[in-house]
């Protein structure tokens, strides 16, 4: 792929709407785009071009009317057009395709953005934010885009990466002397510096799982015994919100899974098959899974009816990771719900939620319990949402680990230097300072094509 | 609706993609987004404001950052600012609410395209070509709605009223000085220049069947006898060009009618009940329903079974209007597929065509067949396809005819002015020089939100 010829694409929503954007960039946006454009208004007797940064109304062909801008550095980095044109279908092909007859070519997935990493106006962590930002659907998800868009994260990482090179460039100079035995690197202040990042790593990757959980949704297993009400306690949360949600195509990525926006957080309700000792096969598997679905859960949401006897959930909860929420379902059949008595130590910080799905009572204190159990991730201040930073991160930490462990071993500054490198070249990665084309291919594919 | 408070919607089509943008019109356009932006470098010391018609690079509160324009006189005619911001849902949502919060309205459908017509920036045909131009699939349905909104037509429909405008002028000049029976108006050529108005009504009208064609789609019944192959001719032409042919959801009025297009027409397909004699009532409905659509195509699509002997097709066609293609189907199971000797004459310029559902032979016939039988309607003068338009254009040529009638019974001029008054008043509800709240209701709610 070169990275200076012209890619032209429609950058708006896929569809039919008032206007559409297409946008022309490379080398020779500029003279494609005049190619076709002329004064919509022929009496105009200047000759006709594009000032910079001007929203300039001219006739495209015999197609459209339209709106034309250019930016000699446009988002790419390169001189790039953008033509407001009508929104028909029609005129969105056919305007792309005479833009291709005149010598651009049809933008891959990403494309603009993957020329704006590689023109430095953007690191890659910033791309694939850009991604994020257009995926986002909750005001969490947003936040949490712009901030590692603008660059909060980025900077985080940057600081990293300096104390790295530091340490790097003092252990290569011992070996640049390494005839002498001279050790200019003071070891117990390399060992404490090195501890100090390996914290600030363990930091950042624990603040994963919360900021993976804001983008994907916050997982909330819904377990209890078969016929405690499970399913229809998920549809009557779904159903109360579904004027207030916003429909999500391609975002539920299972479709057992169920998304739900509260208080501005998005929740991935997982309803689980019935939690009960079972001879039948194909019904263990299902409780199995429910099991290792409320493993992985932030929020167990444990469903119990009302109108039987109580009896102590069997679940193991993580009380460090997973809080539980005690629903008492089918309450509007036992008008005075008997809170259950039991040595049970329910790890939660509720009392049992008296809830009817049918009749809907409750359903606002099981929401406000659910946002409670959240906590306010999206006030935590940098969170590691990108699966791919946080391998790399890893891998940064095991590096440092290792060169932790090899000044301990007192290994010689060559070996440390080694996993230093390593360190920094998985740090590189994430930011794009190293990145290999299939990094780049998976990065850039997740985007739509137009951006 | 009041027509100068600051509306604002998302132009763009719904959905999620790389930009957005957000359009807003009114007196405080300008004041309600500044409201909102800042320079996106925090540096910048200069005051922030919007030049005109400058793409300016800003920051929309703690939202996204994104390109403003303001058009002192934009599309509405009043002072508007485009915002073309990320398209996520998130971000068109919350900058929405934000503007709407700071003191505009969300847009009615077709609010701006009606406020451009209301400020004199469009006629009313050109507003309803606006709604066309966006609903165009194919290049005829675009030509037509582009020599719509550039106004042929309604140069053609100023004419048309100034020449009434004349005659009506004269026969009121008469009215002044009724006492004196004087005659300013020549009876004779005031006659000649009725007829001659009628006559250039009568062309636009029947023009109405070909435009409405093109933009509805050529329709094409399909009929013949039960088992002919009707459906999978159907099928087959539809799974051939699925490839070239744009998905149309929302295009397709029908369910029972498919949209195809070849050699950029519109072909609309009609699947009828085999045609015969039959006695249950049920299936009798079916057939008079064929005999219906056959009655209102423009082209007939005779399926014949190739295996079966020939049978004249039993078919009222209006040669002046309507083309017969005739399709021997199944001709894979009879090589040598003896063509029909019959007296019956075929109103087709075709002989019949072989043609095999099952492997395709023969389909590339049939498409030059259909696009040589459409004509090509693209290349006509000037096409009324609003049904609107129609009503009203028949209305002026009745009130015009009874004028002429008049004339003949020798009418006092104060009689013949009503009806001339009266066909200048529904040739004004065509531009919208006289346009009653209904007229415009019912044309702008046509409109997409945002335009």
């Amino acid at each position: 792929m070169r990275n200076d010829d012209t890619i032209v694409a429609v950058a708006t929503p896929a569809g039919v709407g008032g206007i559409a954007v297409l946008r022309l960039s490379g080398h020779d946006a500029l003279a494609i785009a005049l190619h076709h454009l002329r004064p919509a208004n022929p009496d105009a007797s200047r000759p006709f071009s594009l000032a910079p940064r001007r929203a300039t109304y001219c006739r495209f062909d015999d197609l459209d009317d339209l709106v034309a801008v250019y930016f000699p550095v446009g988002y790419t980095g390169q001189p790039t057009v953008e033509l407001s044109c009508h929104g028909s279908r029609y005129v969105q092909q056919a305007l792309l395709q005479a833009l291709i007859d005149s010598g651009a070519r049809l933008a891959e997935r990403g494309e603009f953005t993957m020329r704006a990493f590689l023109n430095g106006r953007l690191d890659l962590s910033q791309a694939e934010a850009v991604a994020d930002l257009i995926d986002a659907v909750t005001p969490a998800q947003h936040r949490l885009a712009v901030s590692q868009l603008r660059g909060g994260y980025a900077e985080q990482l940057k600081t990293l990466r300096s104390q790295l090179v530091d340490l790097t460039a003092l252990l290569e100079l011992e070996l640049d002397f390494s005839q002498e035995d001279v050790q200019f690197a003071d070891r117990t202040q390399l060992r404490q510096l090195l501890s100090t990042l390996i914290a600030r790593l363990s930091t950042l990757i624990s603040s994963f799982s919360a900021g993976n959980a804001l983008k994907q949704g916050i997982p909330v297993a819904i377990v209890g015994r078969p016929n405690a009400g499970k399913s229809s306690l998920l549809n009557a949360l779904l159903a109360d919100d579904r004027a207030i949600v916003s429909p999500l195509p391609g975002t539920t990525r299972d479709t057992v899974e169920e998304l739900l926006t509260i208080d501005g957080l998005s929740f991935r309700f997982i309803d689980t098959a019935g939690l009960r000792s079972t001879l039948d096969p194909v019904e263990a598997l299902g409780v199995q899974r429910s099991r290792k679905a409320a493993a992985q859960a932030r929020i167990i949401l444990y469903v119990h009816d009302a109108t039987t006897p109580w009896a102590d959930p069997d679940l193991d909860l993580d009380p460090a990771t997973q809080r539980l929420i005690v629903v008492l379902n089918k309450s509007d059949l036992t008008p005075h719900c008997p809170l259950p008595t039991t040595n049970y130590q329910l790890p939660t910080a509720h009392s049992p939620l008296p809830l009817s799905s049918l009749t809907g009572a409750g359903l606002d204190d099981l929401r406000r319990a659910l946002v409670d159990a959240a906590g306010n991730p999206a006030d935590t201040d940098i969170l590691l949402s990108n699966p791919r930073h946080r391998d790399a991160l890893l891998r940064v930490q095991q590096a440092l680990s290792a060169a932790l462990q090899g000044l301990d071993d007192g290994l010689p500054a060559d070996l440390l230097a080694v996993d230093l490198r390593d360190a920094l070249y998985h740090l590189g990665t994430i930011t794009g300072q190293v990145a290999s084309s299939e990094v780049l291919d998976s990065v850039f594919s997740r985007f739509c094509i137009g951006k």
